[in-house]
């Protein structure tokens, strides 16, 4: 895992874990939801990530398509795959994704590194 | 093809034919591109309809959940195939998606009679 | 009650029960959250649904704004206090929410009526 | 003026109006300034309108395109300089803008009737 | 005060003065009105500074969630009533809010050291 | 060039040339059609570049607006102009664009070092 990686699963971790230590019943319920749907199900995990990550292009987060990018990564996506679902966030969500792609793809590399 | 169904695609072709009809060329190159990020490649094309699905969920956008809810109809998506699109979509734009859901689903039963 | 107000809940009544019947088990964990997070507790109810409105108003959504204006009339909130909430969100969210907070205030009055 | 024009800006006069009897001070100054910045300055009002249209687009809200269509129609925009405007929010909102480009189009058709 | 607090309100100060420095009338303005929406009035202070933090997070703005957090805490907000106000902020917004929550959580730590 | 454009740049053309590199027809025509709208035509490249300018504000993408900053100066956009659409930015946005108008006048300032 190259540096850059792991550096984002620590911090992520790290401000998860604090969230959770405020015991907040409504908030933990949240996360144990988030977790729920990208189970296998009728839907398998892989297309589950897609999914995420398609989302996560159009509303611009970061954080949310690195997170989704390791999961498809061990979901076994590839890089065409990749592609595909950037173009699509890209054509959905217009150039304002495009530093938000840049970056994506940025990490994809690391990824695959 | 329920009325409101064939009202929908009605009023989408014949405003689609009016905008294309001003021939501003990079208009019509954007709506070239916007079909082809569809079709099946390597991703095939009912996972690329999900994911304009769960993409318009996310971003609000009632005629663009329409149409990609006809397409997937098309493509086979299942009734559970559709919830746990809607499900992830939920959970990932949260209860402001809920309005739109609600929608959504009159929608996808009209498909289904 | 008025009739749009009446119309604008069973409308919404009908559409969430469709949802629910659905059973998908992630989207009623959801729904379930979404009423437990404005129960008075540390905050209460009226300052929640206030928080629950003003949300609505900076991300535009009417359905949204419906129906935390009617929680806030249940919940004791004065015309001023409404006028206020409004004036922050119409802040925070720019020119582009007025659209939202006419309707907001047609809403309104419907409910004083 | 057609029709459709004229229903358009008498509901959002009568709205406006009713908010502005609310005498709130802080929305009576958003909306003082909300004129203010489209009036002829270093910019001309032509240019200023065109911002405010393109902004709406890319926003998505379907009130604010319509009330700067008929502004930019009032300073003399021509129908190649609004297929321009519209094919640079389509580019940067991406296909997400398209249903509401469409109404956008529609609208201006009716303002050149 | 901690000295990411400290760095954060220098450099959101320095910034707005050079914005001011520009004396355009309308930016003053609406600077002017930013300011006065938060006065205590009909809701008081601490009410309008969640209804700022509930926007800040639902709109996921980092700086603003930072700048109504010291405001916040100025005036009195405890950390179960900051745990509520993110949980309706992550039901609203969803899990696209979370990274924005994070970050939250961790600003607000700093606050109380 | 200050260092600080300089380094923007490179960053941006390092990594646009990454995803060129692979060689998605759909994303190479993207690419292709956010250039050509920009270009001199019935609105000549400075208009159009506050349009990018002042959709990027509201959107509040900060890569967005310093590249459109940049080819705005290129184009011979003046202070004052640049005054004027960040002003309509900030009305129609909303209070929540403020951090991305302060980033966007610092770095307009080194455009103008």
């Amino acid at each position: 895992m190259s540096d850059k990686v792991k550096k984002f699963k620590e911090e992520r971790e790290r401000l998860n874990a604090h969230i959770l230590s405020r015991e907040n019943v409504n908030i933990k319920r949240f996360f144990g939801i988030d977790s729920a749907v990208y189970r296998d199900n009728v839907l398998d995990a892989k297309t589950k990530e897609l999914l995420g990550l398609v989302a996560s292009v159009v509303l611009r987060c970061d954080d949310c398509i690195s997170y989704h990018a390791i999961r498809s990564k061990e979901n076994g996506v590839t890089d065409e795959e990749f592609d595909e679902v950037m173009s699509i966030g890209l054509v959905i969500g217009g150039s304002i994704t495009v530093p938000h792609i840049r970056r994506a793809y940025d990490f994809w590399r690391e990824l695959n590194n």
